[in-house]
């Protein structure tokens, strides 16, 4: 199978896209970039999308599936703003979705459903159709391949750095892009669903295999990661196929394990720097539960952990209380015996079955004074494991949430 | 039905009662109370108890649920530490626990399962068993009417105030007293089970009874209170009946429900007792959800909306961001059209059918920057209701948590 290797680049990559970005004033601070576009320009180009499980769902993201829906999956646009969610908008937050998205689509000679809307931001207020309408035309004008790479700053809310992955790989002599951006920071435990991420590839699929492929990656990597436990209203991951790289992928082919490789690659990599800038972290934590009686298990007991504020904050201040550790995954509804589990950070012994081992503090003080580290827990119950990326909780994280609208 | 009146007094205001507190250097800080007991001296007296769900549950939690099986709710004293849970503590932490209790049990004339012991303070350190036998003459023989002021002292950890409170009533010109302590105020989430609380009473009750009693009260009270999601390993609430007021209390009696809603008040004042003190706390906020399809739908919400960091740390900044509070609805598992959903912070409307109010922001930052308030939503799809005690997220829970143990 050929194999993926990491390059520098942007959306437009995968050959066959454009990108722009532009400052419309929706976000407070002026200047800043808030309004982007992504263009696929292969008539044949087609997409795929994976939303938020909110029950509360924003206008750009009831739009989307609804364009998805109708066009059979040959959307070819993304148009997305940052510093407004448009959620619980009501009739007024849907019209500006579809106005905002119609308009893009007639500048760039597409039926409107082929334009995907995604917002993020604040949620309730209501988004100004006028700032997003007035800047469109300069927006469309400056599409190209350079400005793809203001894509990616423009989705940034309370984001600390900008996040975009590019893989290559060669099928046959001919190369293949996978690309993509992505954006935090809170209200970010996505359940089948995920914030904001956009991919874009040059490999050439049939809609459904691409809705195929994107499930599966978004399973085993956005979805494992969580910030606040808080599921936002907006969270949405779309793909976009150009297929100008003639090199198809079939499911019950080989073609298919590979790309699944390399967009899992992918979407791994944008998921762990969403975990990484978790609203005031300052630590990446993989918590790796193994030994558990069936995956769900392993998975309750992941979660329950990763989404503790008392671990959260014990991991900020290098604290080694595995304590709180063990009792987060007794209160998850996982079945196991306390007396069984095994607590590692790193390679560390912490605890073995359910007891202290005496461990030396510093030593672990260290461990946990690391950027990125693991906490590894075994069941001791069967043979099940599961993972879950998450952060520290500090002070910051107050700072930035507790006036975060004004 | 005679009425309940809260008065001045102790868990020795119910008559039959004594109590006593001791420093026994099991805290960190020295010369702090963290040893105290409470004595039942009626030979009659009765115990009930409801316990953590959490399946890592601390060794005096494992032996107070035996004790209480084994007696057949006939225990009559309860020893509790704080400074250290006796959790994950493994065959050495079970038998620190059982051994003190024996030791107390030889010292008072009673059975050793007459003794419920109870812990509370840093998981996964060994529990020194002389600190406590060492302290246990001292502490027996100031067993005292008056030394049962101190109890509500001695248990408590991060807690800034200590939380005691006591009711009287009359029947046929007998007074009846009710008395209760609580502490909390980090890993406070009970579901089913409870934090520490000891509730003492001098009605006269068969064991059955005063455990169905103190059941529904914790379902309406305690259980009804989060601080951080994080449910921990040692929630207990023990109940002890000495029977010398000679009012009797019996099911299907009018008694029972006379009782009920004197033990209900109770519970509800340490409740939120315990919610205003939570780990860094500055308000205590009511979180009402009606309307609902059936009342776990409403529950779910205002779980979720309870527990929501990002709800939390808004509260904490006085921050009208009704976004969020929808937000967390809409993944709480429930069932409603967010189009329905009103919103207000006391009475003040901040959302209604799902959209902004364009209400006043300052007269809402007034209503959030008191220290009491009540945040109700009304789904408007039924007619069930729920409501959870919570608090704000702040710095100092942060401060406090990230170097608890050392």
């Amino acid at each position: 199978m050929p194999k993926w290797e990491i390059v520098e680049g942007s959306l437009a990559s995968a050959c066959g896209f454009r990108g722009a970005a532009i400052a419309a004033g929706i976000k407070k601070a002026r200047g800043e970039l808030d309004l982007a576009l992504i263009l696929c320009d292969a008539p044949a180009g087609t997409a795929a999308g994976v939303f938020t499980t909110n029950r509360v769902a924003a206008a750009p993201v009831l739009l989307s599936r609804q364009n998805l829906a109708e066009t059979h999956g040959r959307c070819r646009a993304v148009l997305v703003n940052s510093g407004n969610a448009n959620a619980c908008t009501g009739r007024k937050g849907m019209q500006a979705a579809r106005e905002s998205a119609r308009a893009a689509a007639k500048l760039m000679y597409l039926q409107p459903a082929q334009v995907l809307p995604a917002s993020t931001g604040v949620i309730g207020v209501p988004l100004e159709l006028d700032l997003v309408t007035s800047q469109l035309p300069t927006l469309v004008a400056s599409l190209s391949v350079e400005g793809a790479s203001a894509v990616a700053r423009a989705i940034m809310t309370t984001d600390t750095f900008s996040k975009s992955c590019v893989l290559r790989s060669e099928v046959g002599g001919k190369p293949v892009y996978l690309a993509g951006v992505a954006k935090g920071s809170g209200m970010i435990n996505p359940r089948l669903a995920t914030l904001l991420s956009f991919v874009t590839t040059d490999a050439l699929f049939a809609p459904r295999t691409l809705q195929s492929l994107l499930r599966a990656a978004v399973d085993v990597s956005f979805n494992l990661v969580t910030v606040d436990g808080d599921t936002s209203t907006n969270d949405t991951v779309v793909a976009l196929a150009s297929g100008v790289s003639g090199v198809s992928v079939r499911p019950g082919n080989t073609s298919w394990a590979w790309f699944l490789e390399g967009l899992t690659q992918l979407c791994q990599s944008l998921a762990k720097m969403i975990a990484k800038d978790g609203e005031g972290a300052k630590k990446l934590v993989n918590v790796e539960v193994q030994g558990a009686r069936k995956p769900s298990d392993a998975e309750r007991v992941a979660r329950a952990i990763a989404n503790s504020p008392l671990v959260k904050t014990a991991l900020a201040g290098s604290d080694p209380n595995w304590g709180r550790i063990i009792c987060a995954a007794g209160y998850s509804g996982a079945l196991f015996d306390p007396n069984k589990v095994d607590i590692r950070v790193n390679d560390l012994l912490l605890c073995r079955d359910g007891v202290d081992t005496g461990f030396d503090e510093a030593a672990a003080r260290k461990e946990l004074d690391g950027k990125e580290m693991t906490l590894r827990l075994d069941l001791h119950q069967g043979t099940a494991s599961a993972h879950i990326w998450t952060c520290d909780l500090t002070h910051d994280y107050i700072t930035i949430n507790a006036s975060y609208r004004t």
